[in-house]
């Protein structure tokens, strides 16, 4: 039987390089900057222009389909998760990133049925790196396939994860006290290229062993989550039980093992979840 | 008259390539791993390979010039700057990020005559990005001119800045602490690509704003440093005051005023200088 989903995920991969190119060029011009939930949640004019072509693009080609883009979401729309085939879109992961031009900036396409991912596409687009991967079929980028380090002491551990845009002092000194015990065990080191979904796929490459971070969205892990787990590697929930894409909190691990370590360092962030109705 | 070190800079670039191709081969083999200060503090056989594949190259040719070399003062070697020409060598920036194949690892060299740097080269070779500057003659990456962004205003600013191989627990409070206090200004993010060399390079492309590190040494330093200067950047002590190569200490930023705030922020980590005697 042919692949129902295939000729999604090719299209997908056009529409990631295309944003690519719009992002790029965005690049060298001057970016106007607007905020979101605080002061340093960043937004552009580029950010809603990119996920404009790429759902207006992708509704033409499959107008029964659902959508979860950020920027529509922060324009009023329901991020509510159904068994309908969904693309889950963030424009641009790493928009702090973009508006300094520090060069790791992402399109993330992540593409869900009956509420699981089939499909998920990372455009690293400064550095021209092409992450995907398709339920069953292994994680590529570039075309060169990918494999998680598989290490399972945390000893020999290189993390990836993010300080955040949340200002709360409370928030703050919950996110450093984690970094401060898993520093402790200790591990070889953190590391924080400004955007969840090419650290996750730095995960993918074994380049970093875990990726984990509580406040970030399904559209930033629904495209790179399937990248991690056809590389070989878990999701698991920062509880150290089982992931949930709508959580907002994840795990992305090159082994179980390391995975629940982390999980058991790690104190709790009481967070939203991304499907919550008030 | 002709530049007296331009000879000199030409043949640490062609070195600095050299050394490049001796580590992304190594990234193909098997990696061993030694411990130096602490059981994160990592080495490898190809960081003394490299290094002394660098230092026999130049001596050869500058018999007369000095050297101080990341692991040859590992291996007990002096590391007392004198007016001499004086070569430092750092032969991978990113130990850490080369033993996991996290994609940031530099080979980096700084001249220095008169206790004044006149050029630096700093590689980052998997990227193979080679960023070069040479006293009043501007600084390129891949041949291109590169500007700091300039940016005054802390709270729009985004910062580089590791956490360290230093594991004794007091270090870690401070430094992360540190953070708190910068991330409370507030101002837009912290990254940390593993490498001092890689992290002052993208404050000269103007990607970030401002690094600041206490625990590095005179060869993390010494390539990048006139890459930041020469980039229109400023050298700051943590302290607010003059940098000092052999301190261990640095603010590399876009702007004195956002130097000089950083410096507010900072509480001190005692260090012993890389020029101590005892």
């Amino acid at each position: 039987m042919a692949d129902p989903w295939q000729e999604c995920m090719d299209y997908a991969v056009a529409l990631a390089r295309k944003a690519g190119d719009i992002i790029r060029g965005a690049l060298k011009e001057e970016i106007s900057i607007m905020t979101k939930s605080s002061p340093v949640d960043l937004v552009t004019e580029t950010d809603q222009k990119v996920e404009n072509f790429i759902i207006s693009l992708i509704k033409e080609k499959y107008p029964s389909h659902s959508f979860i883009g950020e920027e529509s979401v922060a324009a009023g729309e329901g991020s509510i998760l159904t068994d309908n085939p969904t693309w889950i879109i963030d424009p641009i992961d790493g928009t702090t990133n973009f508006v300094h031009r520090f060069p790791f900036v992402a399109v993330s396409i992540g593409f869900v049925v009956n509420k699981k991912i089939e499909f998920g596409i990372v455009y690293s687009c400064i550095e021209d790196k092409m992450y995907t991967a398709r339920k069953g079929k292994g994680a590529f980028c570039n075309g060169q396939k990918l494999q998680v380090s598989g290490q399972e002491d945390i000893t020999k551990s290189l993390l990836v994860t993010e300080l955040g845009s949340n200002r709360d002092p409370e928030t703050i000194k919950i996110i450093l006290s984690n970094m401060e015990r898993l520093l402790s065990i200790p591990i070889h080191g953190i590391r924080a290229v400004g955007t969840a979904a090419v650290n996750m796929c730095l995960v993918a490459t074994g380049g970093a062993d875990a990726y984990y971070e509580m406040g970030i969205h399904c559209w930033d892990m629904a495209g790179a989550g399937i990248i991690i787990t056809e590389a070989g590697g878990v999701l698991l929930d920062v509880s150290g039980g089982p992931f949930d894409l709508m959580s907002r909190r994840i795990i992305a691990a090159s082994s179980r093992a390391i995975g629940e370590r982390i999980a058991k360092a790690l104190q709790i962030i009481p967070l939203k979840r991304d499907d919550a109705t008030n």
